[in-house]
Formats: structure tokens, C-alpha cells, sequence
């Protein structure tokens, strides 16, 4: 019932896209893969999956690790959308 | 691996917010359950469970429904947030 009849995201771009902006910001900030783990309350291993387009986060996890490195969602997708424009 | 240790999350707040930003969103384009459903490629039982937040959308379900609904994701997430700050 989740999934999509056909899938518009071949290769996991937008996971990827996701990845490389959470790396990103996550180095803006001067924080290791441990540290926002720690902070945000998830596992330094699922920080490493998302920031190699692995997983796709959900809404929650997003709103969740955008708090913690103090940038709206919003803007954390904007960024996203940027880096999917220029691929 | 995926969970968070303690949940910031009670009530599923996020999600209703998100729920309620699609039906908004989903009602302004004049467009049924079943027709988003057919739109972007998901089940019509699936965008009820969302419009209702008993599902966390996933960051492609996020951009599966923007793009169906002509709406940037950023801008989506924008409205979930003024929706968070309201309630």
C-alpha cells in the first residue's frame, strides 16, 4: 500500500541529494557523524546510510536532524531540491 | 537502527501537520483522494492514512505529492511548519 505502482526515482537520486546536503550542513557546523548522531538521537550508522543516499528519511527523522543542525526543514529541502536541479 | 532513542515526536504532531497540509493542498487543486492517489502513483487508502497522519511520509512520498500537487517540497514543508507554529 506504500509503494508507488512505478517509481519516478531511479537510482535514489533524491536519497543521494538528501545525503550530500545533510554532509554538508553536518560539516558547516563542525560536527562528526558521531556527534549528530548523538545530538539528534539517532545512530551514528543510520547518519553514515543517510548521508550515502541509503535510506530515505521520513518526515520525522527530517524535521529532527534539520532542529538539531538549527535549520528549518524547509530550507534543509530547498538546499535538496538545489542539488537535484544541478544533477 | 532507524529509531531514535526517546521521541520528540508525541502525538504524531508532525504528522498531523503534514496531513493537514496535504488535504489543504490536495482540496485547493480541486482534487479527490482517489485522483492524488491515481496521480502520483499511490494508493487512494495511502494518501487517507497520510491526510489522517497515521503515516510518516518518507522523504520521496514527500516529493512524489509535491510534484503531483505543483507545489516545491520546500514550500510544502514550509506550510507544515506554520501549521506546527500554530498549533
Amino acid at each position: 500500500m506504500t509503494q508507488r505502482a512505478s517509481s519516478s526515482n531511479p537510482g535514489r537520486k533524491r536519497e543521494r541529494a538528501f545525503g550530500r546536503v545533510l554532509q554538508e550542513v553536518r560539516k558547516e557546523r563542525g560536527l562528526s557523524q558521531e556527534q549528530l548522531g548523538f545530538d539528534s538521537g539517532y545512530h551514528r550508522t543510520y547518519i553514515s546510510f543517510l548521508e550515502r543516499g541509503k535510506k530515505s528519511p521520513s518526515l520525522s527523522t527530517i524535521m529532527d536532524l534539520a532542529e538539531t543542525l538549527h535549520l528549518p526543514a524547509s530550507d534543509f529541502i530547498r538546499r535538496v531540491e538545489r542539488t537535484l536541479e544541478k544533477n
